[in-house]
């Protein structure tokens, strides 16, 4: 995965969760750093698996999963496809080869084993937990910034 | 990570663990089923870490490491480098909007945390691993392959 669509996606769903205002891709391109267009890329996916109802032309787009309910590996399987291929099989290894005809399903169960081990990590992580640590992190931010009498 | 080469090295180190002539990029590529330039490169990332001696001109490449102590994850990080980022972050989030300013340390620790169950996955498995399992699968072909009298 090479680009920032998972983490812009988090970005976004956590603005929508924490804002009690209308947000349009302009408002969310301002606080993401980016431009309001990939920002519509992104939530047309985020709209395609129902994790946010948005509809061009109308102002205002709702979250329709709870924060608590939606963990990361789903949403990085809606962002990324359910199987987003971390490792990169070399695809033409030669089947006259005794290793060449045998490395795919040699090598496949080990490095389908570590991609579980990484899914389940995100599987466990909700977006609440992030919105949760993010309100601690502002929160001392705010705490840190104030005078002392 | 979106290219080959750390199958690719995986494919190479076999070859070179389980084979008792002398191997050059070209032999290698015809098993690997890409150009000798591509094995290469990959093999100057190998001979780097000190995993293989191959020297330009001179035939002939050497296994360094014995296969039962190269674990997955060395062999990963190597090609990869040691911060090889599945996820990457958008670079530019507003310091001025709380989302923003927080984002990137809200989220981090739960992304590292799934990097890391990945990487603790790939280091329970080494090169004599891979070996192992490849020479099991070409056995079987050999007996399915032998009539039955």
């Amino acid at each position: 995965m090479q680009d920032t669509k998972f983490t812009v996606a988090i970005h976004i769903l956590v603005m929508l969760a924490a804002s009690d205002k209308n947000l349009n891709s302009t408002d969310l391109a301002n606080s993401v750093g980016t431009n309001a267009s990939y920002i519509r890329k992104v939530m047309a996916i985020l709209n395609e698996h129902k994790i946010i109802a948005s509809q061009r032309g109308k102002s205002g787009t709702q979250l329709l999963v709870s924060p608590a309910k939606l963990n990361l590996l789903d949403l990085y399987q809606a962002i990324e496809g359910t199987d987003p291929h971390i490792f990169q099989f070399h695809q033409n290894p030669n089947p006259a080869c005794p290793v060449g005809r045998n490395i795919k399903q040699a090598l496949f169960p080990f490095l389908e084993d570590a991609e579980y081990q990484l899914q389940q990590a995100l599987k466990k992580d909700t977006l609440a937990d992030v919105i949760n640590r993010l309100t601690n992190l502002e929160r001392s931010r705010h705490n840190e910034s104030r005078p002392t009498d």
